[in-house]
């Protein structure tokens, strides 16, 4: 079964938390990638009802059940686009591809897979997280050129433990290090977020980590209806952002419409396509 | 069908937050608690192997499944209990009762209610957790004389939005209110509720918020070995009570061994069993 991208899914499981770099992982994840889309391809489409302004969703339809909504503008059907990128990001020229472009390579092989799960999986949601995990924290880690930890010392007096964190990821001395939560969608959990900036925040130092989150999309399907919505709390957000810490980026691969609002507001609130991350990382840490 | 809690249950869905205080919503909640503890009666008891020091669980079985684990020396199998209870609350009269009583008590009124859905719904998480809300917000309403609400008005130079907030009690001019998040168990979810506390410091001024969530148990039962232990994480705890915000009580029904000790450390986090609530209350805003 080389079309099973759960195969190879299991595979990359066993092997990249040992070093989250490795191309290796890169390749695994591209076979992942091109099995789901192959398998996608013999399924059935159907339009979903968007309520979303100016975005337009459809989802894969098997007899049995629909994956969830799939952004018709980023979705590219193409395992290509992943190769070329995935080259183009080990010699670490991106010259050829727009933020918007990267974009959408991304969210094309976090989607696909996650849709590959959702019609051959019952209410599995741990294993398109677990996915999204990976691909993100290994483009990011490819990108800074480091491999991220998820534990850091706490030294305080007489207090010595061990935090546990999202991916860190450490540039060495006198360099802000990165904080990276990855999330398929954040709802109201997305406090935590924030919550976990404000402890590091705390312990090591205001600005020593700079907090960068990833996030999928916000969208929600009304399976009866065959409605998406995004769900956003942009008044929180802000109360947020003043009132616990101060996010750097929130990178989304499908940006809700009412938090890209939030880039023209006070207190400022940087969402952003998390394809710029690739080219505005001297922006970031400078 | 008198005998269906689900049946009460759904009763107290429609009229409960209307009116949190009115005594109606207790009559109902005895009715469900009478119904699953006559129900559970039936059914055979299974020994579970606890992993916890000095403390005995039991689960409720049936041909299909077992029901969460009972802690048995809180475990009070008469809902004459309940009865006497709620009536001492109505009058305030509760010198007959100890604060270790009364956390037997509501553990017990809390933990059938749940054992019954455990063993007749499919994995619903939801109504164990609503019904456990109803319990704790009833009760904590009654003690305090006053109806919470669950939204705040923020005023705040340019903005003006309202924040949706777990249960807050508001005891008017010049004295605390109070916060009261209300869980069945918290695992890594925790970090929400110093976050929500911090958001109410920061919005309305430190010390204005007594934050005093109230949580059931951290027990997991491990289904094929039977096994029972308490899922803790005090050394974050610690971290979050010194770096996000500070929580005035944390009250449980069955007092994690592993927080009991946080009494004993740096910074202070009182940790607490429930029935001492309605001893402290002058502690509390004094």
């Amino acid at each position: 079964m080389p079309n099973d991208p759960l195969i190879t899914y299991s595979k990359l499981q066993k092997v990249f938390s040992k070093d989250v770099l490795n191309e290796n992982n890169r390749e695994l994840i591209g076979e992942c990638v091109r099995a789901a889309l192959k398998n996608l391809r013999d399924e059935d489409k159907i339009d979903l009802k968007s309520l979303v302004s100016q975005k337009e969703y459809f989802a894969f339809s098997t007899k049995k059940k629909n994956s969830r909504a799939v952004n018709n503008s980023l979705f590219l059907d193409n395992p290509r686009e992943w190769d070329n990128f995935s080259t183009a990001l080990a010699k670490n020229q991106l010259a050829d591809f727009s933020a918007e472009k990267i974009t959408r390579i991304i969210y094309s092989a976090a989607i696909s897979f996650c849709c590959y799960v959702d019609i051959h999986k019952d209410g599995d949601q741990k294993t398109p997280g677990t996915f999204f995990e990976y691909l993100i924290g290994h483009l990011f880690a490819c990108r800074l050129g480091v491999n991220p930890t998820t534990r850091l010392p706490v030294l305080n007096l007489d207090m010595e433990t061990t935090l546990p964190t999202d991916f860190v990821f450490n540039l060495g001395k006198d360099k802000p290090k990165f904080h990276l939560p990855i999330k398929i969608s954040t709802r109201e959990r997305v406090i935590q977020v924030w919550a976990h900036q404000r402890v590091l925040d705390g312990v090591y130092g205001t600005g020593r980590f700079l907090g960068t989150p990833v996030i999928l999309t916000e969208t929600k399907t009304d399976q009866k209806k065959k409605e998406v919505i995004e769900i956003c709390l942009p008044d929180q957000w802000r109360i947020y952002q003043m009132h616990i810490a101060q996010l750097k980026r929130i990178y989304y691969l499908d940006v809700p419409v009412s938090y890209d609002k939030l880039n023209a507001v006070f207190p400022p609130l940087n969402v952003k396509a998390f394809g710029h991350f690739f080219f505005e990382l001297d922006n970031l840490t400078g």
